[in-house]
């Protein structure tokens, strides 16, 4: 059952023009033919050790104002083209991470530059409204050509937020709206209430829950937070919710040899989530919604089977949860649909989908009952921001005219093939490669490997990113073409090959 | 000891020149010459009711896509200049709204304009850095030169966050850190704390607490949420921490009328913010931080002395509480200094100032005691948008330059008389005028004539918000002269005139 995800990329016969036989071998495919966009660089160009001199003045220069424990390096975007980004030291390094997954269409594309040379989207730029009272005169066909043009089976309706975050908690809010909603039968808030509500305390702050997954980051924020939980850095000393969190399933490569256990993982975990649902009702802190992404992503590349996803949403609609899903890291294209939860084929749509990252906006998607009745309840400041519908437009435009997610699939199919080569040459440093689409990742044996591996390939001029606990993940963007790959397998290969 | 926050407005001698004797009636000061910008407009030009037959249809086409009860009006914001916003149907309005006070120059401002139009800013725009890892060559420049040249006394440290909620759900989990550090003694988290934290449990997640006050508004994501308090229909239906509500002071006006009352009212609210410190602490539920605006804007626009809140930053530091000040939408000039909190002239800085709105990029400042210990503790995708901070460095620079805080001074001075003869002279309608610079308020005897006087002075062309149950709020940009409030006073004048 869990295998089915992958099995067509997993029976595919290996392409032999593919094969990578050690240190300095360097072939790249004849099916891959150098396709290179005048916008991108013809590969990475290497002048000094990542971080090098300059960026480590400018990382002093920071830790004055800020915590820079987290900066990799300081950018040159300007210098910066396509798939290669170039940092301050004149290091110009191929992409696979591209700013956390959220670069859709690869550095300055000329699509985007034009955008910003059109003098009519100037005002767009210049004034920002606050979208929910005064919105700009094309802001519905702004939304009907851009995101709703996107919009996943079964919805018609989109709220525009700022950032991943505040999407999610948005969706939340509108999930506890939609569930009280319907518990009073549509009448009115009684005046207990109106005035409890008011000192954050029930029944007009009702104690309703959110159910997630183990291993699942939603965001970060306090709402968000309560359903993250991938490293604990981001959630020590934070309060909380005393909030439901069911086992997301442990699958075990390769999946065409452990089909019975990945079913009685799945199982397993269904029951577990059913377990949770019932017992938060038993406390009095019934589960209004569920939320998951189609890929844990920031918490180590987890995959699970359509077949799972398709119980799970059964199983919301049975007790009465609005089933969302999460595509901030997802959506736009990279596991070569728009949007993930495409590749389960469910019976019928799910209730809330959040994005933000590669779709430069964030927001949600959502079903006609999850509608707010009254104006005001899902509101702030700004909601979005119209500069950014004006991008994405542009991305839409260029995903669809070059063909985009037919690209991504090629590409995607190349790099599992090359990443599955690798770690049958290399078994002691690498296993358990997966992805959908270049929504690709692999094991390192453990976390000191992986950082090692990660450091050496950047100083080859390959950025990476890790995820989990010893996952290496890869984010090219949706202009990573199979030329690309071969040039990424080829250093990986030789860093793999001199690594102790 | 209340009254001395306005007692310098309310002894100067009301301008005669100013005097308004009922409907019909122009008179333009004298000492308020039209000085206008060249990219400002003459005065409002109305071409229907509002919303027009254009707005209401383009509110039906986006009711097909999201809840449109809060839309006023769309907007023609090419059109819009300076103090004007023209709508779809060709109304030019005066402006004393600006998008929920956050346009900081005017609309279409050229300085603005001329950000879009230099080729070196391109790159900002179209390649948004995850800026927690990636930031740009120019970032700890344009922090000093943007940010920082306008940080709050003590303040040298400054994180940017997208938006308003975001910048306190940070500021409110920096505080959490901190206060959890010093109670650990800054040794590393035991096992059982990074465990617990994993599934939203003591001691990991601690039943730490914010006090808030009753009336105020920090945002809506569910953190900032449980310490806002200003209308129901934001909070309902939504979980939330039982966290201490302290009372804010209810002033009466005029202020010179009550000075003994006021007093005793801000010296019971201190009281009990004590009281509720110390009876938190016993819960379990320990404050770890004060949040506070310096003017309840969308609870009302609620003052207090600075007496009061230099009381309440001792408060603060006698329990060990971090002491914010939410200067969202206060911040960036309109109380005629750049952060409301500098007229209190406190002794010690406070811990955490977070801004939005005016200042166009979210954020915080912080002292040094409040620096992240780690990394990745305070983080996101994007924290911020390089892009906003481009255009804050012009709005900065403007500020400087046309020494637009003496204007908001002047311009704040002669809207208050304005509004203080007003409520003279129709005391049946207007009550309890009150404001530092142009961010001022008054109130209407009830909602409903509130609400019928701002919708016949938009009939007018003059564009007003509401706040509180009752109260009408200014919010002007900080290019709003003294010529534009006397043209404002007389409209309102007939409006008032009129009023059945």
């Amino acid at each position: 059952m869990a295998c089915s995800l992958f099995s067509r990329h997993l029976t595919v016969p290996l392409c032999q023009s593919l094969r990578l036989s050690g240190p300095g071998y360097r072939h790249v495919s004849k099916t891959a033919a150098k396709t290179l966009d005048e916008f991108d660089y013809d590969g990475p160009s290497m002048k000094s050790k990542v971080p090098g001199p300059r960026s480590k003045e400018l990382m002093r220069q920071l830790g004055e104002i800020q915590n820079v424990g987290a900066v990799h390096f300081f950018c040159n975007y300007e210098e910066s083209r396509g798939n290669y980004l170039v940092d301050v030291d004149g290091n110009r390094m191929l992409d696979l991470y591209t700013q956390i997954s959220s670069i859709p269409i690869g550095y300055n594309h000329p699509a985007l530059m034009k955008v910003m040379s059109s003098p009519h989207n100037l005002s767009t730029f210049v004034n920002r409204p606050a979208l929910g009272i005064l919105p700009p005169e094309n802001f519905p066909d702004r939304l009907n050509e851009s995101l709703l043009s996107v919009a996943p089976r079964g919805m018609r309706h989109v709220q525009t937020m700022s950032c991943g975050s505040c999407s999610n908690e948005n969706a939340f809010k509108s999930i506890f709206i939609w569930h009280r909603n319907k518990e009073r039968g549509h009448k009115t808030p009684t005046q207990e209430e109106m005035t409890s509500c008011m000192v954050n305390q029930g029944p007009g702050c009702p104690d309703l829950s959110i159910l997630s997954f183990m291993g699942g980051f939603h965001g970060r924020t306090m709402g968000c937070l309560a359903t993250t939980h991938s490293k604990a850095i981001h959630k020590l000393d934070v309060p909380s919710f005393d909030w439901p969190i069911a086992p997301f399933p442990k699958l075990r490569y390769p999946l065409e040899e452990f089909v019975r256990e990945n079913g009685q993982e799945e199982a397993r975990c269904l029951e577990e989530v059913e377990d949770l649902i019932v017992k938060w009702r038993q406390k009095g802190k019934t589960v209004a919604g569920i939320v998951i992404e189609p890929i844990q992503a920031e918490g180590g590349d987890n995959h699970a089977s359509p077949d799972f996803f398709k119980k799970l949403r059964n199983i919301a609609r049975k007790h009465g949860c609005a089933f969302q899903v999460d595509e901030v890291q997802t959506g736009c294209g990279p596991t070569g649909k728009f949007w993930a939860h495409e590749h389960w084929d469910l019976d019928e749509p799910v209730d809330v989908v959040s994005f933000s990252k590669k779709m430069l906006t964030g927001g949600f998607f959502f079903r006609d009952e999850l509608m707010p009745d009254k104006p005001y309840r899902i509101f702030n400041t700004w909601m979005g921001d119209p500069s950014k519908n004006v991008f994405l437009s542009a991305v839409l435009n260029v995903i669809k005219t070059e063909r985009l997610l037919g690209e991504v699939t090629r590409s995607g199919a190349a790099l599992l093939h090359g990443l599955i080569e690798l770690q049958t040459q290399y078994p002691h440093l690498l296993n358990a490669a997966r992805g959908l689409g270049t929504f690709c990742a692999i094991d390192a044996c453990d976390d000191k490997t992986r950082d090692a591996l990660i450091q050496k390939v950047r100083d080859k001029g390959v950025i990476l990113g890790g995820c989990g606990d010893k996952s290496i993940r890869f984010r090219p963007s949706l202009v990573f073409k199979e030329y690309h790959v071969h040039l990424f397998l080829n250093i990986f290969n030789d860093v793999l090959a001199e690594h102790k």
